[in-house]
This record gives structure tokens, C-alpha cells and sequence, in this order.
């Protein structure tokens, strides 16, 4: 069976016109998100930690570094850009894979856009083939790829780099089907990581090497014939066993992207609907106090995730179920802000956390929630949530996805004229010069 | 069970004179060999092409690239010295696991040594416990890891690699187990790729990334606590349900470095026996028109590895019986001048490998064959080989180093100070400034 040759084959020969208008439009709105998420990222402290190791080692400024003034070699900024847009969790998710396929794959092709002459539609078209790629590889190796303990956005994610990148540059067949290979064999990440900083590295690595498989490849390293599906191949070492035939069954025909889930809350995707429950509560309630008691009823796996009455960073609380339902109620909101650590350890929310208890129920999906709250005064509200904002059923609009950019942009890069950025992904495939995206994506000095 | 935390706390805690001195020994002669091996392949294809691609990248020129003028930022120089040691296979080998140890240590120490004030003791001792690491995990995962298709040499060098840096940067056991699990994620290379150009990528790469996480560290960057052993950690995932005790039991005991063997050919290790009997027949021989036919016995893994009669390539006659006979008696050696593409396609050589053929015999071990010949005027002459050159059992002398460096210097690297480098590196202990021993592998303009 062959996988690679005919893979390499059908990125080659892809037309930009062949694109679904409908797919081209969610490739927009999945670099909407990836701005916003982007400039929400770009002054977390893993990407403090990597500009200051990586400073001895940067190269000529060729390319920006989304929401900050530095700027920095082609492979070192698609590095931090990758890191910046993954780094909060708030990036976007294909849902069968729980790949977030944008940062993997945009920022090599922002990073050569700039230093290449590249129209929007060109970097759109590579774009959605790279997701295309990374999302196919994943469907073929789940569930036991990621379940084993692969972070499946990093694994998956470096074969889609390399695949848009090298549509970007115009590759042969022979040629993808090298860069194909020479990510392959650069492709890591364990879950192990999750949790710490270190996670980042493996994304970041994930975009950064990819990039410079078909940068490699377009100079004429050559790789094996079959880096994917061969006897000592990545799905031999890293799958369960899996055929590969589907990563290449029906291509063109459908587009992942349309698959593609955009984050409402920078928390785990299960508590989305109880965040919801308690912001559609929160009118009857009026003043916290009178909360005596909040029960959350949900699918098993939103306990198992996420039941985490006492945290203190930010970070647990992004998977506490408690600390969600506080800050819901208390400031009608579940933001960046909201998962700081400083509001973890506010004595107003630890107070409310207290209150809230939780209960499976396994007739309820997972993308839905009931939250029923009993008052001082002993009334009792409740509100069911069916489908989750930001789930397939219900994603988000366009001016919701445009509010995200808004509000992250405003946290992380004050100054940013972010309405001119939107209108520029919006209008993405009408430029000649896909790089000036990036200009929008600096902030004042 | 424990393993990153006491790995890392014997890291930081050991010393420099802790180490014996005949290990410390082996640690100069892998590092002749590092630099011998460096210059015979720093002008390789592979290079070459790396060094066009990653052009537009390169950072400031804090860095020596080993038998070249132009210089790079460490991270780079890293990754292209590691990529120029290896790139022949020609470098040393860990022969239980078949990890070559330097090509992803001795880089980054060096690179380090640059940029900051690095003793040659200090640098020593760091690359004695970076081997430690990457060959005591290499045999706790071995054989299955290997066997399975784990290039192991880039999956376990990362670990070495970043250890040593860790070592030279002073970090303390926490941050030293923060620098595991950043290396551990980035752990990679299929053997699929082998025997390809991008097998060079896999190698770089764990040299590169092993040193990043260890700059990542330094600066604060965060990993798991167990990611070698956790529940998915780099053995679940990359092993075969190994228990990981071996990795710390008795460290300090015993030295993997004493386990390194060193080439004397550029081919495949079990021709080495081979070449060595032509060798010894070919003065009785004398003109090669006398021979009729050239019989070689050996263990059943000699033809499996290297029966290939026909070869059109430098790259695969590396691993060919015949052409190794053949250029054995036609030119009396076996270099890297008689592995390259002219040489394999000369007429003469064709007629000798014509008349070359194979038989197993069970009985005979790895590193021994037996050559017979018989001439034109039906002599019969024979040669016995015990043990090859450059096996354990018959290490290569310190002077055949050197002579390897020599010659490869002046194949790779012609106008080298050869004399005043191999002097540098046996006198390391001495020095105050590691860093100035690259000036001397630096060719003149």
C-alpha cells in the first residue's frame, strides 16, 4: 500500500481553485483565531523563557514575532509564533483528533510569506492543505496514537508544516514526498509533557520543523520512499497497528478544516457548556451572595477531567470545573483573566468554589451541561445547556471569532489595530503580498 | 519507581575527578575521532545542502563549523557539526546499542565553549556524563527499541546531550530533570529514513535539541517530573515495556565511554574484518591481474548486510562485500576516497568485485572472517582476521587516531594544523578555555 507517493502527488497537483468556497472561508476564520489566540500567547511567560534562551541564537529579522516588537529569523519566528498561539489552550481544535491544527501549520507559511513573494490565496490554498494532511494522519492513527501518550497536535502536526510549506515552495512530487519524510522522522511529543512548559517546545518544534523539511527538500535532500507507511515508518512506531489507506481515500473530497472548532473560554473544552449554564444564570442570580449552593450536572468525562475543587495557578484552574463556575458567576466571564493566578487566589472566588458539587450523568453529551443553582432565600434556577458554544453544533460566528481577536489583542498586544487585521484575513485571498498580514500584527512601539 | 530525579541529582552532584583517568582517556579519543570525522564529511552533500537552506537563518557567528570558514550561532553550529561527525558513518560506536555517542554530545559542549568561559576539564567531565545518559537509556530500551525502528542514536542522543549542557551550565537536579523532559519530548528518527540524506536531520537534530533543552532550563522552563518513566512518558511510548532501573543502577561504577568503538574504514562495521584480510594477502598478491577469485567466509550477517554485488553509489557501496574487497587490493585501503561515486563506478573495480563471492559460516563471530584467493597460476593464499580492527578486542592505538584525523582532514579539510589539534585535545584537561581548541579546526582562508 502506498500512502506517501500518492499523498505527495495530490498536494502537488492541488489547484487553489478546486478549494470549496465554504473551506477557504473556515481557513480564514481559523486565521482569525490564530491571531487572537496568537497575541493572547505572545507575552506568556514560556514565551519569555524561549526568547531570552534563544536571543544568542537568533538569526537576521526577517520576520515578525506576532504581537511584539522584536522580530527574528524565518524558522526561529515560526518557533515562537506556533508557541504563542498554542500556548494558553485557547487555540482552535479539530474534535476527533484533539489536534489544534492551525499552529503547526500557519506560521512557517506567514514566515516565508514575508521574505517570498506569496499572494493570500496561495498561502490560503497551502493552508488548508497542511491541515488536510496533519488531520488525515491523525483520523488514520486515532484513537491509540494519542491515547498511548502522543501529543497528537505535535506528532500529526509536523507532517502538515512540512506539506503546506512545501506547496508554498512549489515542490515536485518527489521532492514533498522528501519533506514529507524528513518530517516524519523529526516528529515528537509526549503527553507526559502536558502541563508544563516543555509542552510548548514540542509544538513550537512541530511548525519550526516542519518548515525546514521542505526547506531542506526544495535544496534536494532526499528522503525514504515511504517514510509514512514502511516497515520501520512513523505509523509502524508510533500508530497501533493502523492502515494508513484512509489518509489518502478521498482526497479533495472532503476538507477537515471543516471540522474545525474555535474555543469560546481559554479552559478545557468540556467545561464550555457549564460556562454557559452560568452565564445565562447569571441575570437571575444578581448578587453572588445569595448563591447558597451550585450543582453541575454533566457527561462522566467532565468529572474525570476537570473535578478540581482547590487549585492555585492558572493553569489547573483552566481544567477546574469549581473555579469556572466561580468566575462565571462572579465577574460574567471566563477570559484570560479570569485564569490568572491572581484570580485563582482571590478569596471571593475561592469562597464560591466551595459551593459547587458535581454529578455525572452519562445521557448527557459531552458538548452539553445542566447547571442548577439554589439560592439563601431557597429558590431554585437552573439552565441546560444543549450544545455547547464553540461546539460544531453551535460554533462560533465570524463577529464572535472577531470579539476573541479583539479581546486577546487588548491583553496581550495593546495597540494592535485589530479591525484592520481582521479585514485583512478576511480579504486574504485579494493580496499579492501575503506577508503585509504581518505588519498588522505588530504593535506600536 | 524513580528515574529522571536521581539521574538528574548524580548529574549534578558528580565531579570532574570522580571520572578515572582511563575515562577520561576514552573521552579524548572519541573526540579525535569527533574532529576526524567532522572534517571528512563537513564538504558531504548533506552539508552542503543543509548549509544553503539554513542560509537565510543563520544567527550571529558565535560558532566554529568544524573544517569550514563561515560560522553560525550555536544552535546551528550544533546541529551541523553533529550532522558533519556523522554523516559518513564513519563515527564512533557503542556497539551493544549501536548509538554513535559523540555526534550528539560533543557538539553543543563545544558550541557552549564558544560563548562562555568552559574549562577543558569541565567540558571533559560534561561529555563523559552526556554518553553516560544517552548510552545507559540506550540499553535499557535495547534491543526492542532499535529493533522496532527507533533510529536510536538520535532518540537517545537528545537525552545525552541535553544532560552535558546541563552539566556545563551549572544547572541544579531540578532544573537538570526539567532539561531531560524538554529532551525527552523532542526524542526522534526512524530507521526508515537511513540510508537517506534526512537521516542527517535526525542526528543534527539531537544534537541541536538536546542543547536547547538545557538553555530552556536554564532560563526556567518547566517539564514533568517523570518523563523517562511516567505512565506516558519516553519508555511507554519508545520501548518495549522495558523496566528503566538499569538506567541509574551503579552509576559512577561503571563508564559506557569504555564501550566505544572506533572505525578504521568508512563501511559497514562487519566488513571491517573483511578489508582487514585483504589487506594482509594483498602484499602476496601483488599485481591484481593475478587473481581469479576471492572467496570470503564469514558470520551469516555479513551477506545478510552486505552481499550487493552491484552498486552504483559511494553511499552503497559502504555497505558492499565486493566493491570493499575489491578497492582492498586494487588501492590498498579503504577510505573515504574509495567509497565515493567515481571510485565505485571505476572499470577496475567492476572486474574485481565481478570475481568476489560470500558463504556463511555460523561459527565465525561478528568481527572475524577469513579471505581465501586463488591466482591465475592456481595458488591458493588465505588470511585468518580473529578480531577486526577497531573492535573492542583490538581497539584502534591513540596513532591510528590521530592518522584517521590526519587523513580525514586532509580529505574534508586540507591546510588544518592537524598536529596542533590532536596535541589541543589530548592536553584538554589543561586548559582553561575549551572553546579555543575549534579555532584549530578552523581550515585557513
Amino acid at each position: 500500500m502506498q500512502v506517501t507517493e500518492p499523498l505527495a502527488r495530490f498536494l502537488v497537483t492541488h489547484r487553489p481553485e478546486d478549494v470549496p468556497e465554504r473551506v477557504r472561508h473556515e481557513a480564514k476564520r481559523s486565521l482569525v483565531n490564530f491571531f487572537a489566540t496568537a497575541f493572547g500567547g505572545c507575552r506568556n511567560e514560556a514565551i519569555e523563557i524561549l526568547m531570552a534562551a534563544l536571543a544568542d541564537c537568533f538569526g537576521p529579522p526577517h520576520a515578525t514575532l506576532i504581537g511584539r516588537r522584536e522580530r527574528a529569523d524565518a524558522l526561529t519566528a515560526t518557533f515562537l509564533n506556533s508557541v504563542s498561539s498554542n500556548v494558553l489552550d485557547f487555540d482552535d481544535t479539530h474534535l476527533r483528533t484533539v489536534i489544534h491544527p492551525t499552529a503547526p501549520v500557519a506560521p512557517g507559511l506567514f514566515a516565508l510569506a514575508e521574505r517570498r513573494p506569496i499572494s493570500g490565496a496561495a498561502l490560503l490554498h497551502a493552508f488548508v492543505l497542511g491541515v488536510e494532511v496533519e488531520c488525515r494522519l491523525g483520523n488514520a492513527l486515532s484513537p491509540g496514537h494519542y491515547r498511548r501518550g502522543w501529543h497528537i497536535t505535535a506528532t500529526c502536526g509536523v507532517l502538515g508544516a512540512a506539506a503546506a510549506a512545501g506547496k508554498l515552495l512549489k515542490l515536485d512530487s518527489g521532492r514533498m514526498a522528501w519533506a514529507l519524510g524528513t518530517a516524519a522522522t523529526q516528529s515528537s511529543g509526549l503527553i507526559e509533557n502536558l502541563g508544563t512548559m516543555s509542552k510548548s517546545v514540542g509544538v513550537g518544534n512541530s511548525a519550526r520543523n516542519g518548515l525546514a523539511a521542505a526547506l531542506y527538500a526544495e535544496r534536494g535532500m532526499d528522503g525514504p520512499d515511504r517514510p509514512l507507511e514502511g516497515p520501520r515508518g512513523l505509523a509502524a512506531l508510533m500508530g497501533e497497528g493502523e492502515d494508513l489507506a484512509s489518509v489518502v481515500d478521498g482526497l479533495g473530497d472532503s476538507w477537515e478544516l471543516t471540522q474545525n472548532a474555535y474555543k469560546p473560554y481559554p479552559n478545557g473544552v468540556v467545561l464550555h457548556p457549564v460556562v454557559d449554564a452560568c452565564l445565562e444564570l447569571r441575570p437571575q442570580v444578581g448578587d453572588v451572595a445569595r448563591i447558597e449552593r451550585v450543582m453541575v450536572k454533566g457527561h462522566p468525562l467532565l468529572r474525570e477531567r476537570a473535578d478540581r475543587p482547590n487549585v492555585t495557578t492558572g493553569r489547573e484552574a483552566q481544567v477546574s470545573l469549581q473555579h469556572s463556575v466561580a468566575v462565571a458567576f462572579l465577574y460574567g466571564a471566563a477570559s484570560v483573566k479570569e485564569y490568572s493566578d491572581a484570580c485563582v487566589n482571590d478569596p471571593a472566588v475561592l469562597a464560591l468554589r466551595s459551593k459547587v458539587t458535581a454529578q455525572d450523568d452519562a445521557s448527557i453529551s459531552t458538548d452539553a451541561a445542566v447547571v442548577s443553582l439554589r439560592t439563601t432565600a431557597g429558590d431554585l434556577l437552573s439552565a441546560h445547556i444543549a450544545h455547547a458554544r464553540g461546539s460544531l453544533a453551535r460554533p462560533l460566528s465570524d463577529s464572535e471569532l472577531e470579539a476573541k481577536l479583539r479581546d486577546l489583542a487588548a491583553h496581550g498586544a495593546p495597540g494592535i489595530d485589530a479591525g484592520r487585521l481582521i479585514e485583512a484575513v478576511w480579504a486574504m485571498d485579494q493580496t499579492n503580498t501575503a506577508g503585509d498580514v504581518m505588519k498588522l500584527a505588530l504593535p506600536p512601539a
